[in-house]
């Protein structure tokens, strides 16, 4: 089956993949923090038996404390889990669609924690999505939820829908003119964030951002998202204005093709020089100025991550002989 | 009619060119010093005048008064001129082959400096040819000679056979290595010198460095090349040791496939970035890592050169049209 990334029908320019997110627990247990490994064990069970006579939504069901340090973390590295949850702790649990498009951790912060991942910009797809597995959680287990407040959660910046929305957008033109800044404090004044990769504090790699709502409460899913799309159609607009008048330069023309060059040639690629030379191919296949497969490099930048690396050929690879295997399969790829 | 730098047929691995130079200087004269523009002029056309009935050997007489100072430059970009004979004044003439293989520069620090180069490894013919047109100035001519000093030049450092012989060597596995400051220490102490492309003082560029004979008081001509020569052997021979070794390294075979892939990609390329970048292809084409036309590589060192292409283009070409023409024709031979 194809993972989410390799779906190219909704490849955008500027927007990579949008995510929902749903924060939730469960009436009759304390939160996980407040719970000892068997208690958390209960929830992760009662939430996998919720789905086992489920038709047609065939989710593996994963023990964190069954996985390798590596095999978390390259959940992690595909944005499956949280980086708190790669570290090994018994009662922990994931469900996970085959395509990778559904993640739901068990025992995070809360009980249950849906995410579901679409490529390109399609805050409609993935919303129904967790809408749908979220009404048949709800269905068959009693969810702590107040009237005024609405879902309960650990933290209480998730509290009222539980809902944190988000789309991955690269902004080359934007990061490379040194707008970012500007851009992200005017952001966060509308009610939104825009940080790196791997969420707050994260740098953002390949000239890489997340985009997402900040407030959960007192503002329905459907405004939430409303919002969010209308920000990040803005932004991107943005991104493609700013784009248009730098890839007049030469010296960037220059960049752009010497990055495809590299790609094409390097014996070794670290995954940040890969991510950084790719952010030069997207733009420079974003005005027709080379011909790349951009599904292909979206594919790549989590495929040929670290740890995923290491999973998919079930060895402890060194540093080295991964920079190896990432040039040559970014080598290949962009032959094609 | 082709450059010297155009002959592919004795075109060598590690020597780019080989080069023999003669300081003569006339009995009836004070050395150029010691004379003004009138007395310099009439040097010059005697030494014009003695080529004017000979067969066979068409050179052109241009006086440096003639020549702006971007063409001047050029001349000794091509090293058919000292950086010093470049510096305008009345009274300096050079006679200049087709080919460019051979230049006699007229009151430079002498009256007559007869040079002739030759592609690869041709200490021979490099010699024959210069030691033709020296008999037949000698013919004509009467030169500054002393039967037990030899020929007279102005610097003691010349006297004796006013012979400097050298070659052009590509050597950049020693460079990479850091072995070549302890091979110039060893090599001077064998009456050589090993020193940067444009000689004493300057920067080895793209690792080519110039292995010339220090003493020519002394020694004979033949003594001197039979030195010179199997010194070159030797240093070339080490340099191969280096190389094969040096190639085996994952991280060297790195920057060789991308050197070739920024050279085949570059949209702005700067004479110094080139020559880096050609050292590194260079070595791959040595050891058969990358196709590369190694002879088109060494036409492009002479021609690629900033006042050689404005000179080439007709026009006062900025920096960053250069460096884009550059570009383009590296670009262009890398395909063929």
């Amino acid at each position: 089956m194809n993972k989410w990334y390799e779906n190219t029908e909704s490849n955008n320019d500027v927007v990579l993949s949008t995510r929902i997110r749903f924060a939730r627990n469960l009436e009759d247990y304390p939160f996980p923090c407040r719970l000892d490994a068997q208690g958390r064990e209960k929830v992760c069970h009662a939430v996998r038996d919720a789905f086992s006579d489920v038709s047609g939504l065939k989710l593996k069901y994963i023990e964190m404390q069954d996985l390798t340090e590596k095999q978390a973390v390259a959940l992690a590295e595909r944005h499956l889990i949280s980086p708190d949850f790669a570290v090994p702790a018994k009662g922990r649990a994931l469900l996970l669609s085959d395509d990778e498009s559904i993640s739901i951790m068990l025992c995070e912060e809360d009980h249950i924690r849906i995410q579901v991942i679409k490529s390109g910009l399609d805050f409609e797809g993935a919303f129904k999505l967790a809408d749908d597995i979220d009404n048949l959680l709800d269905s068959k287990l009693k969810y702590a939820f107040d009237e005024r407040i609405g879902y309960l959660t650990q933290c209480p910046t998730n509290l009222g829908t539980g809902m944190r929305a988000s789309v991955m957008m690269h902004l080359p033109a934007l990061t490379k003119c040194n707008q970012i800044s500007k851009l992200a404090s005017t952001i966060s004044k509308l009610g939104l964030t825009l940080r790196g990769t791997y969420g707050e504090g994260t740098s953002a790699k390949g000239d890489i951002f997340q985009l997402s709502n900040q407030v959960s409460l007192g503002i329905s899913e459907r405004a939430a998202l409303d919002n969010l799309k209308a920000i990040t159609m803005q932004i991107a607009t943005q991104e493609r204005t700013a784009g248009e008048e730098f890839v007049k330069n030469v010296n960037v023309l220059d960049r752009i093709t010497r990055a495809y060059g590299i790609l094409s040639s390097a014996k070794l690629l670290s995954t940040d020089e890969m991510l950084e030379l790719f952010s030069w191919v997207r733009l420079g296949a974003m005005y027709n100025i080379i011909d790349a497969d951009i599904a292909k490099l979206n594919e790549l930048t989590e495929t040929m991550q670290a740890a995923t690396l290491s999973c998919s050929k079930g060895e402890d690879l060194t540093s080295d002989k991964r920079d190896e295997i990432r040039a040559e399969a970014v080598k290949q790829a962009l032959k094609k």
